[in-house]
């Protein structure tokens, strides 16, 4: 009996998670459910689309729901109330209101005996495991979190309300000597402007000040100005042809000491080279789906997140399997 | 209440041990056991030693043992009987005994009621743990495990039985190019030989055939023969001098694809760079120990390996610390 998903949201990460869950045997789709017409919405591979307003009436034949809508203003609401009635997993990832998340969703699927993970996908996600796993293991030391080489939606939005600027997308790059500084070992200080540059492809409007918008680039508070930033003008052509991935990734790297006297160094460096970020936290949205579904299945239940999941449960694949295979 | 920590067998991995809990604000030693007279053996930190004919009589005081003996002939039989008494955590690493091990540590601990996790360590450990992780978020891809640069313990054994041999130590190397056709993200199919090379630092006696040994050592079967293989005639002096570390480490890394019809690639690397294996070791050794205190105290019981461990268990910061700090 395979796991039957449904995906709330159909966006890039709904996109990616319908993907998938193509991929994993286990795993089936009931149905996308939207906030827009149904008729109005085709989906990748055919599969059924309901309306929101409707979900209560499909809960009999869904094992976990997947939220794929955005943290500023749909998780905070969904999650603590879809966890009424499914399994749910999310990708909340507004670090600084995660606990205030954890909490309401947790009362509302420990009431009703629902599993929710929520905070699922690369950062927060597999960024948070391997800084936890590092700490535990080396706790004389110091974690380092490098984002890039990737695409930042917000930063390429804040440029695009320029003035003159009819399209924009932003790379955040990490440093190539802040990263071996870390990797040496040495447990750098880093400021914001040592760890990551900022790279702008930018179209301008025919009859645009580009010097003006470069210096409004630039100097933008919280986005720019902590950064050197690099400003590129090209054509929409160009834009279309070389920057319309949706590529990121990153690196978490902690270097720590042990010994009696901490004379040895170690140091433990997890990275990400994605092609496509919602693609690919899609693809960790549906392991934890799979995880979620075992879970509430013996009889666990309230709001977890990746650090509260034992591996064995990501995997399709059985215990002993696994330990022969992979352990 | 610290968790208290006993250490079975004191040889680099007990020191190790011994350094990690003093690292930890929440784990203390009670003791080192010892085949040896305890007398006779004299702590780094000067923690108490007893026989291990007597462990039993120190039940009541222990919360884990870390057993620090060898896979070949000292944990099958230590780790059965030991998880009849007490929460036992080893680094069982026979890949091909596991699951025979598994089971007859089960069987004990679960009659007992303790906690038992086995195979504890980097590899098997934290490269089994990356290997599940990448395998379950990327299901269609291909995982590569690389060892290195660091020194091989059998292989250095194995170049010390020669005729004329005083001394060597022997370094695997995975080799740039494999690596870099790894991270290309084209799954690559690679032999032995285009994986690792392997390097030798030789001390032979003054009338030794060099030659002889060098072609000995090139065509060991099992160790060497389906290795490209260095040897390095060097001195007693510079073994010593240059030669006496244990370093080691290695990389896991995964490629798979996503999307509709896999045209994104994405690469999931983990790597380890170690001055200290053991140390290391010893290191993981003690947050599972952690991790097993804690389950047990949970009510749980039975044979687990880190598969099976939630990964908040690992630390000692309370799970409000760990989702506002590292998540």
């Amino acid at each position: 009996m395979k796991i039957r998903i449904g995906i709330v949201g159909y966006g890039n990460l709904g996109r990616g998670v319908e993907c998938a869950i193509k991929q994993s045997n286990d795993t089936s789709l009931y149905g996308v459910f939207t906030r827009r017409k149904p008729s109005e919405l085709k989906t990748l591979t055919g599969a059924s689309v309901y309306s929101i307003d409707d979900i209560l009436n499909h809960k009999e034949n869904i094992d976990v729901l997947i939220l794929c809508g955005g943290s500023a203003t749909d998780l905070p609401v969904q999650t603590p109330e879809l966890a009424k009635s499914f399994n749910v997993v999310d990708s909340f990832d507004t670090h600084a209101n995660i606990p205030k998340h954890f909490e309401n969703v947790d009362t509302a699927a420990r009431a009703a005996g629902k599993i929710a993970i929520i905070s699922v996908g690369w950062d927060p996600g597999m960024f948070s495991l391997n800084r936890l796993y590092a700490e535990a293991v080396l706790p004389d030391g110091k974690d380092y979190t490098f984002w890039g080489k990737g695409v930042s939606q917000g930063h390429s939005d804040a440029i695009r309300r320029i003035e003159g600027v009819l399209d924009a997308k932003q790379y955040t790059i990490p440093t190539e000597e802040a990263l071996a500084a870390v990797r040496g070992g040495n447990n750098p200080e880093l400021t914001t402007r040592q760890k990551h540059t900022r790279e702008c492809f930018v179209v301008a409007a025919p009859d645009a000040d580009k010097a003006r918008i470069e210096e409004e680039i630039k100097t933008m508070p919280n986005y720019f100005a902590d950064y050197d930033t690099t400003v590129h003008f090209i054509s929409e052509e160009e834009l279309k042809r070389d920057h319309s991935g949706i590529p990121h990734g990153g690196f978490v790297i902690r270097s720590g000491k042990t010994g009696l006297n901490g004379e040895n160094t170690h140091i433990i460096e997890y990275s990400l080279k994605l092609d496509s970020n919602p693609e690919f936290t899609s693809s960790v949205l549906v392991a934890y789906a799979r995880a979620a579904a075992k879970m509430n299945a013996e009889g666990l239940c309230g709001c977890k997140t990746v650090f509260d999941v034992a591996p064995s449960y990501l995997s399709p694949k059985s215990p002993d399997d696994l330990r022969s295979r992979l352990l």
